[in-house]
C-alpha cells in the first residue's frame, strides 16, 4: 500500500474544537494518512456522542407486503443448496442496505412451498423461528424433527445442523431471528453444509419433538442429559404454553395477587434455557408481551436494540417521534437507547376483542453480558 | 468451671501410636483437662478415616407400620400451636435416639385428621412434602393453597409462613423432608409463628397453586417476578408432569435416542428452581427416578446420604450389607458412602404391573456447595 | 435390634404444649420406640427455636496456657505415624468434650520440636496454619516448601499431600485451624499416609514458596496454570502484605478517602483465594483485623461460628455476657448469633503503642453457601 | 421515503446459485428494494462465510514512526476541552479509513506535552493506558491520582471520570486501548465532562495511587470496599510486578516445576480484576507475554482480534502471510482467526541480552461471554 491508496482521508477545516487550518497542520494529517493512523480530536463527536445515536432507524414493516413479495419468491426462486433458504432479510433504512434489522440482529421472512426443503447446514449464527401464522413445516435440529405452528418459538442455538420440509400442501411463511450482524461485525462465524438429504425416519411429524420429551417439563431436568452447550435445550417452546402463562399473569393480578405482570395490563413471559433459566440464545433474548386492550404500556428506552412483531390484535405504537397503526403480522424495529410505548386499541377491520400479543427480540444478553445495559 | 466440672476426659492408654503410659503422660492430660484441651492423637482414628465411617446406618421403614402408628396418634394427639405438627419423625438407629433420619435430614411421617388445621409458623429450615397417598389436603404458603395430591411434590424454601388444612372427610398422611439436624448442628435456625387461623379466601382449594399459575410454564420466565428468596418459587410439582417426563425418558431409549436415562432402564429427574435449574432447595436435592421391571442398577456410592420412598411397584433394595424387598411407601436411607443398588421385581402381592418408582432426597447441594461431592 | 435396645427412648410427661399422659399415649410412644419414631411435638422446643441456641460457649483460652502446655507434650509425646501431628485442640465447654471450638471447627495449637518431621498425609479436611510466634518450621505441600513465620497465614485446601519440618534448633509453636467437625458431622472424611519421608530437595527453605512465586502477584493471574482444584492456590499470605494492606486502610480513612475500613478505625483484610476472590477455602472464612488503640467495634452478631486469636496488642473482649482482657496469643470464641464487641487498650503489662490485631476464622462460606446467612 | 431514495440497492446477476435473470426476477428485486428487503441468497456468502474472512487486516506499525507524529501533533495541535485528549488511532487498512484498529478495538498514541492537562470527562468505553516509554503522566481517576511509569498498565473501568496531568519538564507518550469500535457498532455509548480542572489535591503525585493501596496486595481483600461496578477496582498493575511474575514463571520452570508457563520459553500474565479474577475490563483482556531468545512460539489462532506492542527485546512476527521483524514500542494487529506466531532474536540494533516482551490486548472477553469462542 502507497501514500496514495491509503484509505485514511483527513480533511483539515476550521471549525470549533478543531485546531486552526495551517499548512503544518496539513502536512501533519498527510502524514497521519500515509500512517493509517487517524486523530480523535476530528472524529470524537461521531464516536462519543452525550448518549447513544443509533445508526438503525425505527421503521415499520407491512406483514402484508412482506407476505405478498415472499409469496412471489415461492413462485419464481428457487430453494437448494447454496442460497440455502428461501428468506428475504428486513433492511433497515439507517444500515447502508445490509440486511440488517438492527446493527447486531438480522429478521427475515422465510417461506417455503408444498413439498420442499431447505437443506441441512450449520453455522455459529444463534438463530431461531416465530410463527404467525400457518403450520405443516417441521425443522430438524440434529436429527430431531420439531414441528411448527402458529404462536410457537422455535430456539436453535449455533453449530446445530438443521434443515427444513414443508410437508403440506399449502406454503408456509415464518419469521427467522438470527445474530447475523453481531457475528459479521465480529468475524465469528462459521458454516458448514450437512447432508443433502434426510432420512426417511426425520420426514415424519410427531406432534412433540424429542426435546420437547426430555427438556418440556416445568421444572423436571432430566438427571442423564448432560449437554452443556450454548443455548437451550428445548428446541420448542409451544403457544399452548405461552398463552397460558400470560393469562395466568393477568388472572391472578385480577385476583389481587402478586402475578409477573409488567404493570397493570401488560403480562409478559421470556423464553429461557431450562437448564439454568438465562436467556434462551447466548446473544438474543425473546420475549411474549400480551398488552390488554385499552392499557397503554409506560414509555420505556435501554440500551441495544429490538424488533417487535404483531402477534394478535392490533394497536398504536410510538417508537421516539414514529407513531404506527399494527395489526397482525406487522413487525417494527426499536434502536438502542429509543423510546417505546404501545397502546393495545382496535383496528377498523379488527374483529377480534383480545389483547395485543407482541412477540419480540433483542440484543440485551449482549449488552448484560459485557455491562453495557441501561435503562430508563 | 473447674477442674472437676470439666468435660474433657482423657484416658492415657498403652495402644498402638499411642504415647506410652508415664505419670507424666498422665500429669498432661490432667493439664489438658483442666484448659478443656484435647490431643488429636488419641482421637485421629475416630477424627480422620481413611473414608467416611457414617455414624447414620443402613435402615429401612415399613410403611404400614408407620401409617399404623400415625392414624393412632390421629385419635390420641392433638395438633394445634406449641406442638404445631403431627408428624413423626424417623430416628436412624445410628444416631442416639434423635430424630434425624441422617446426620443432615429429617423425615416424618405427618397426620391430618378430617377438617384439622396445622397452625400457621415460619422457620430457616428448608422443608418439602411428598404424597404417597390420599389427597385433601392442601398447604398454604405465603397465603397460597397449594392442593396435595400422590405424587405431588411439595418444596417450601425456609422463612416461608405456612399452614395446613384438611378439607376433606378423611385422615391424610404424607411425608416431610427438612434440614433440621443440619441446622441444629449448625446453630442456625429462627423459628416464628405466624397467624393463628387463615382468612376464609386460603380456605379454598383450586386446581392450581397461584405459584403454578406464575412459574409452571415449561422454560417461561414471568418477567415481572422479581423474588431471589432461596429456594424454588415453585410450590408444586405435580405428579402428571414427573410421571409423563419419567414415561418420555424410557420411550426415547426404546426409540433409540439420547434420553436422560441414566443408564438402560433408570430413568430420573431432579426437581429443580425454574429461575435458574438449580435444586429446588439450597440444602436439599429431591429426585424421582423409574426403575423398569427386571432392572437392576449400577452400584453406586457418594459422600453425603439420602432418604427413598417406594412411591410405585416394588423391589429389592441393597445398601452395603443389608438387602431389603421394599413395597409402596416404604422409606430407607443410604449413609455416606454406602452402596446402593436396586432391582425392580413384582413382589408378591404386587398386582401392579409396573416400574418402581423411587422418590429420593439427600443433602447434595450441601456437598457440592462445599466442594465435598465424591462418587464412585 | 429389639424392643429393648432401641436408642429411642420417649418419655410421656404432662407438661404445657404436650398430650395429656394416658395409657393410650404411653402405648403409642412404646410404638414409637419400637419403629424407631420420633414425634416432633416432643422436640420442636430444641430443634426449632426462635433463634440460635448455640450449643457451643463463648470461652477463652490463654495464649500462655497453651504453650506451656505444648511444650510440656514437646518433651514426652513424640510425634510420628499414627498420631501423626502434635496437635492439642480447644474442646468448646458446651460441646461434650470433643475436641471441637464451635460445632464446625477446630483450633489447636501445634508443637514442633528442633529437627522433628510431622510425617506426609493428606485428607479431605480443609486446613491452613496461622503463626502467632517464632519461624523456622516449613510446610511442604504437594512438594512445595512454604516457610513458615510470625504473621504468615497459610492455608491448604483438602486431600493436598502436606507435611512440616522444624529446620531451626528452638522448637515452634502456631495454631491449625480445620474443619474437622463439619466433615465429621456430615461424614464426608477421606485420609492417606504420604511418603514417610520427604525428598532432599523438599528439605531446604526458600525465601518464597514456589505458590508464592506463581501466584502472589496482586492481580496476575499465570494464565498457564489451569487447576481448578478447590481452595486456594497461593499457599502463604505473608505478613508484610497484611500489615501493610492494613495501615494502608487506615491511613487512607485518617487521609478523609474510601478506604475499605470496616467502621472508623478498625481495618480488615479477607484471605481470598486469587483465581476468583472467593474465600480461601471452600468451608473457612479467614480475615485479619486491625482496631486502633481506643476504638470499640460496634457490636454485631450473625449466624455462624468464629474464632479468634490476639495477633497483637491488647484489649477487651465482650461476648454475649462475657468479658475477657486479652493480650497476644489469646484465643476465643464467638458461636452462632451471640454478639462481639472488641476495645483496643494497653494491658498492664503492654508494652507496645500499638493496635489490637486479631486474626479470625469462621464458617462463613458455608452458610453463605447454604443461604442461611443473617447478620444483625 | 420513496422507492427511488430506498438505501436497499439489488442486483440480479446470472450466477451459480442464483436465480436465473428474468424479467420477473428484476420485478420481484424492484419490490424487495421498495419494501428495504434484501434476499440471503444473494449475501449468504459474504454473512455466513465457512470461517472467519475478517475484514481487518494484519497490519504493523513502527513506534519511530507514531513518535514523530505524535511530537510533531503535540507542537501544533492543543489539547483542551471538545478534542478532548491528544490521541492518535491506529486505523486498520481492512476498515475503511475509520479509527479502528480491529472491529472491536481502538488503539491510540496519546500524547501529553510539559505541563499540558487532558481535561476530566467520562463514557461507557472501558479503556486503559499502557506505557512504553517515559513517565511522569499521572492520571487522575475518580479523584485518585495514578502515577504512570515505563512497563505500568493502567485500566479504567467505563463510567469513571478521568483526566490527565504531565508533571514534569518531557512530554510523554503512551497507548491507550479502547472498546470504541464495539460500543460504536452496539450504539451503547453515553458521555459527560467533568470538571474543568483538577484541585489542588489531585495535582500532586503519590509513588502509590489509593486504588493500589486499597486493592494491591495479594489475595487481600479489603472487607469495608463493597464496589460491584464493573471493571477492576485497581487502576494500576506496576511493571516491577508484572516482571516478577514473568521471571519466577521462567525460573520455576528452569527449576522443573509446574510454573504457569504457556510453553518451554514462553511466560505469560493475565491482569484481572482482583475482586473476582476475572478480566481486568468487561470488553478487554490485557496480557504480558515474555518469550525468551531464541525461541519461537507454537503457531495458534482463535476467533476475536488481538493487539500487541512490543514492550521490550525485538524478534520476528509472524500472522497468516505476513512477516515482520519487530523491536521496541512497534504495535501490529492479528485479526481473527489468524495464525499467529513469535521468534525472540536479536536485532541488528539491539543491544539488549534480554527476551521479547510482547503487550497484547484483545476482545477475548467479548467471545467468552457470548459463547462465540474457539481455538486452534
Amino acid at each position: 500500500m502507497t501514500d496514495t491508496d491509503t484509505p485514511v482521508r483527513l480533511h483539515a477545516v476550521d471549525a470549533p474544537g478543531q485546531p486552526v487550518v495551517t499548512p503544518e497542520l496539513t502536512e501533519l494529517y498527510r502524514g497521519f494518512e500515509s500512517e493509517l493512523l487517524v486523530p480523535l480530536w476530528t472524529e470524537i463527536g461521531d464516536l462519543m456522542p452525550a448518549h447513544p445515536h443509533p445508526t438503525a432507524l425505527p421503521h415499520l414493516w407491512r406483514w402484508k407486503n412482506l407476505r405478498e413479495l415472499a409469496s412471489r419468491a415461492g413462485e419464481i426462486v428457487p430453494v437448494g443448496r447454496g442460497g440455502e433458504r428461501r428468506a428475504i432479510a428486513l433492511a433497515n433504512p439507517g444500515l447502508g442496505g445490509r440486511p440488517f434489522v438492527t446493527p447486531t440482529l438480522w429478521a427475515a421472512i422465510q417461506y417455503l412451498m408444498p413439498g420442499e426443503d431447505a437443506p441441512e447446514h450449520r453455522h455459529t449464527q444463534h438463530a431461531f423461528r416465530f410463527v404467525v401464522e400457518g403450520e405443516g413445516v417441521w425443522t430438524v435440529v440434529g436429527g430431531d424433527p420439531v414441528a411448527m405452528r402458529r404462536g410457537d418459538f422455535l430456539p436453535q442455538a449455533g453449530w446445530n445442523l438443521h434443515a427444513h420440509h414443508n410437508a403440506t400442501r399449502e406454503p408456509m411463511a415464518w419469521i427467522d431471528g438470527l445474530d447475523i450482524p453481531l457475528q459479521y461485525q465480529l468475524n465469528a462465524q462459521f458454516f458448514e453444509f450437512g447432508r443433502d438429504a434426510l432420512s426417511e425416519g426425520e420426514r415424519t411429524t410427531p406432534e412433540r419433538s424429542r426435546s420437547e420429551r426430555l427438556w418440556g417439563h416445568p421444572g423436571l431436568r432430566p438427571i442423564g442429559a448432560t449437554s452443556s452447550a450454548p443455548g437451550s435445550p428445548l428446541l420448542a417452546y409451544r403457544w399452548e404454553h405461552t398463552d397460558r402463562a400470560l393469562t395466568d399473569q393477568l388472572d391472578l393480578y385480577a385476583e389481587g395477587f402478586a402475578s409477573g405482570t409488567i404493570e397493570p395490563g401488560h403480562a409478559a413471559v421470556r423464553f429461557t434455557d431450562p437448564r439454568d433459566g438465562s436467556d434462551v440464545l447466548p446473544t438474543m433474548r425473546a420475549e411474549m408481551h400480551r398488552v390488554v386492550r385499552g392499557t397503554e404500556t409506560e414509555p420505556t428506552r435501554q440500551t441495544g436494540s429490538s424488533v417487535y412483531q404483531v402477534f394478535d390484535g392490533s394497536g398504536v405504537v410510538t417508537v421516539d417521534d414514529h407513531t404506527w397503526s399494527v395489526t397482525r403480522g406487522d413487525l417494527f424495529v426499536v434502536p438502542s437507547w429509543s423510546t417505546l410505548s404501545v397502546r393495545s386499541e382496535a383496528s377498523a377491520d379488527d374483529s377480534d376483542s383480545g389483547a395485543l400479543d407482541l412477540f419480540t427480540f433483542s440484543d440485551a444478553p449482549v449488552f448484560e453480558a459485557l455491562r453495557l445495559h441501561r435503562k430508563a
